[in-house]
This record gives structure tokens, sequence and C-alpha cells, in this order.
């Protein structure tokens, strides 16, 4: 699938908002992707499909994560909000015959992260955060990071990931532990 | 063993500062037993012996670790800080035949916390918090949630223990996230 035919697939699926959002990740996924040595051609295809879900039903969207065999299943017990990432990733392998795996992988975890997360995960994880239409509070400490080193932002944005849900008392996705756990690890190991 | 026996036992082991918190937390442990139908001695004795082996050297505390098979093992591959906890119960388990597995597992877990906690394991993790001695920012809230309820107490005290876990950007030790998105679940349901 051509980027050109992925923002006209969007732009008939998503509102106007999420639209405008999916198409700066594609340009930050596209940059970050130069910047640490990435295919830019897929990071930017990847962020201008990573919410083609967003706004399926969650009958819909269950269905769609129940149709295929996967370690991600188990977010069906957790927030409803995690639930498009992978059903978006079913959608487009179905709807489009995407089979690029690390593509498909990169949609499924864009939301959580997860353990051993490649080089296209991290990009489209950052990039749904920092791209320019974003704001809210330490968006910037993330953005500034992301400009340094790429496992530092993303284990900047995990941490802060983490911190909102606690602060919201709200449960944590265990992928999303488990990338923090092997980050700081890494981290303190540099 | 006697409470007093116990007192006695790690006057003689901990310094000064450790003894005063035990026995502060066995006070604690005690009148939270009371408030909430616990078992008073079990709970005084708990708080008593919980840090019995602070002091010991880490190639001790791994020594002893692994001298007994154990779910709690992992501990080894986080902070040195959860490694006394198991110690001191296969400590007090071997030097004074203690063998309420109730108790013995309120001292492995009273620094994480775990899943399916025990009415024990939550005073003696509790107690250890907000005794009187205890002076850092967020304790008072813990203390009056304890005086409500406990599972709200233990919640908070998880919460606050993962927060400054991420804030110091230390990894966290799985079974107390998983603790703390247990109780998360039982509370949203209550």
């Amino acid at each position: 699938m051509k980027i050109d035919e992925a923002e006209q697939a969007i732009k008939k699926i998503l509102p106007e908002k999420r639209f405008v959002h999916s198409v700066s990740v594609s340009e930050t996924a596209g940059r970050l992707a130069k910047k640490y040595g990435g295919n830019e051609e897929k990071a930017r295809l990847a962020g201008m499909l990573h919410d083609i879900a967003k706004y399926f039903s969650n009958d819909e969207l269950k269905a769609m994560i129940l149709s295929k065999p996967g370690t991600w299943h188990d977010c069906l017990d957790y927030s409803d909000k995690l639930w498009h990432a992978p059903a978006g990733a079913i959608y487009v392998q179905e709807k489009y015959g995407i089979d690029d795996s690390d593509l498909l992988q990169a949609m499924i975890y864009h939301t959580t992260g997860r353990k051993q997360m490649t080089l296209l995960d991290k990009i489209i994880f950052l990039a749904d955060y920092i791209e320019p239409g974003r704001d809210f509070p330490g968006v910037e400490e993330v953005r500034k990071a992301a400009e340094m080193d790429l496992d530092t932002a993303v284990l900047l944005e995990l941490q802060k990931t983490i911190m909102h849900l606690l602060n919201q008392q709200q449960r944590v996705y265990p992928k999303t532990f488990e990338a923090y756990n092997e980050l700081v690890n890494r981290h303190a190991n540099k």
C-alpha cells in the first residue's frame, strides 16, 4: 500500500481531528526513522494507519481481536482504549493485504509498548506521543529526549504513561510495565 | 515463639533505630489486626520479626533465599532492598522453628506485596509503611485510609510505592505491580 492510498483510506474512515493527528504521526515517524536509521517509507505508512480502527465499536474491535490468535488477546481484560491497536493491524492486513509483520507489530503495540521493542515499534510509539499537535504536560520533555536518544525518549514516555495511569488509579497493562522495566535495566547498563 | 522472646532476639540483632521501628510495626500490626478482625498475637509477632534479616550481607541474603525453593527467587533479579524479606522468613523458620506459613508469607511479601494478599499480608505491609515513626510525603494519607478501609490503604501504599520507583527511574518488582492491578480491579468492582 502506498502512503497516498493510506492517507485517502483513513480520510474516509476517521473524523477530521483524528485524520490530522494520523498525518502528523506519519510525518513524525518518517522524520524519526530518518534520524535513527529506520525505513522511512514503512514508518510513514505505519504512522498513517496506526489509528485506523480507533472509531470502530467495542463489539467490532473485540470480534476482530479474537479472530486471530495472538499474545495481545490479554488486552481485552484491560481498558478498551487499548483495543483499536491490535484490531487496526488485523484490519489493514485483511482489508489491504498488508503482511509486513514489522509494520503490523508496530501498529499492535503503538499504545502499550512491549518487551524487545523493534526500531519501528519505538518510532511509532513515540511519534504517536510527540507529534506536533499533541499538547499535554510533559510532552515537551519527551520531544527533547527524542532529539537526543530514542531509548531515553521511549523510557520517558513509558514512565509518564504509567504515572498517568497510577494517578488515575487505573490498571497498567502488563506489557507496558514489562517494557518500562526492561528499558530501565538497559539504561542502567549503558 | 512468644512476642517477648522475639523482641529480645531482634534487640540483639538490629541497630537501635531499626529495633525501635520493628517494635512500632509490631504495635501497629496488632492494632490493625484488632480493627480488621485478624489474629493480634500473630500480627504483633510478624511485625516484630519482619526486618530481622535487614542487616545481613547481600551474600548471606542471597544464599538464604536460594537455600529454599520458592516463587520469590525472582526478587534476586531486582533491587537488593527486597532480599531481606524472604531471607528473614527463612531465618526465623530455621533459627526459631517458626512454621506458621501465614506468618512466614506475610514476612516474605512485606516489602513488595503480591496478588491475593492475605489479611496478615496486608496488615504487615501497611504497618511497615505507616507506623508512627515513619515520616515521608504521603504517609499521612495512607494512615488516614488505614483507619477507614484496609484495601483502600494497601492500594494507596502500592500506588505510592510504584510512583516513587518510577520517579527514581527504578524497576518495579512484578509482584508489586500485579498487587496494584488486582486491587484497582477489586476497588472498581466495589
